[in-house]
């Protein structure tokens, strides 16, 4: 694979300068399961707009990432996830970090593709990018992070190679149908979203 | 009924210049179902600190109250209420109105009385306020509003009566257990929310 390296625990300082330039970064992560506090985060994989992805491999009981944190927090670089909820739980759940600008490109198709119901990443890039996920390594162990197969490795830096384009054809579609301020305010309530689920409360904004 | 009074369209400017003095407001709606672009606004009540309880009357195809508009976006006043989603999403659907501070106390008993699942303002009156609520007027035609019978108006005072109490009780259980900045963050979202409601949206920040 082109542009592609694979680190332990954090990016070096020389990484982190060279991301910091960036204007957007896509991320994402791979977990033991679906549930932060009982499945660990295992990967973090980081595109910019250049192509170079990282695959940062979590190690079992590390608590923090300083170099990372610089990045994922650093206020003018948009960080965007495909269903972020969810990967930001486990970033802030694992590390501390509180990632901050976001982007979700879920929430973002959920708002503009009201024409069809499929949400999924696959659907957004086969649509946008006319490109075909190969999503087979999705439910695999990511748990053995020093000895991850190609496929894995593959398939997690997929992820994050395709999103940056997603995401702005999103936002001309948002533009062109007057929703991004209102997915820009569904960002914003995202790290609220996060605390709830950290804390396992469900349904708080229901009336049941 | 003592501290009561009904009125049409609009509060008046001395009853405005009156509430405008209170630093937290009591707030309800009743309508003709819970869809609000279907189901019309017909009364909304108030209730200040000191007890002071307004029904204003909502005609048919109105579509402003300005003393309102003023009393309801004043940056220092905050408006509680019971399931504020629903209320602020009926008051900007037919009144144009952004409510704001707002604080909804069915979201605060969810966040803080984690003991129960029952989080009706029936249950809350009666278990902070140990007052009985009667509800039987809850589902009755609000629409006939020059003709509002004695039950109904009673309900619809009772309703915004208890609720400032209601609530300074719930702030202290929230400050107890340091959930206040929480509970902050959520009512911060209620817009969003509401703007998603009336746009017809669901599950924007769910998976499926
Ligand atoms: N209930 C759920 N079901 C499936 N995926 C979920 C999920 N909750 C969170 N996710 C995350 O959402 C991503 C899939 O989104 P989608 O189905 O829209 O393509 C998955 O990321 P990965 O693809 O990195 O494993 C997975 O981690
Ligand atoms: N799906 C729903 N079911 C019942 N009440 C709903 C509702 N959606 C909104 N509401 C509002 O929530 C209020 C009742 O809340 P609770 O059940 O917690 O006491 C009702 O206000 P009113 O009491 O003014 O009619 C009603 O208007």
């Amino acid at each position: 694979m082109s542009n592609f390296q694979v680190c332990d625990g954090d990016i070096s300082e020389t990484l982190l300068f060279d991301y910091l330039t960036a204007d957007g970064l896509a991320v994402d992560t791979e977990t033991m399961g679906l549930l932060p506090w009982r499945d660990r985060l295992c990967l973090i994989q980081i595109c910019d707009p250049k192509g170079q992805v990282t695959a940062i491999r979590i190690a079992k009981g590390q608590k923090e990432a300083p170099n990372l944190k610089q990045l994922l927090e650093a206020p003018n670089i948009l960080k965007v996830f495909h269903f972020a909820r969810f990967d930001i739980a486990t970033i802030r759940y694992y590390l501390g970090i509180e990632v901050n600008p976001i982007f979700c490109t879920k929430i973002a198709s959920k708002l503009v593709r009201t024409y069809t119901g499929k949400h999924g990443l696959k659907e957004l890039v086969q649509e946008l990018e006319k490109v075909e996920l190969d999503k087979t390594s999705q439910s695999s162990d990511w748990g053995n992070a020093s000895n991850l197969s190609e496929d894995q490795l593959n398939y997690a830096a997929n992820d994050v190679r395709y999103l940056l384009n997603v995401q702005k054809k999103l936002v001309s579609m948002l533009e062109r149908e007057d929703r991004l301020e209102l997915a820009q305010q569904c960002f914003s309530c995202l790290p609220v979203m996060v605390t709830l689920d950290l804390l396992q409360f469900q349904g708080i904004f229901e009336h049941h």
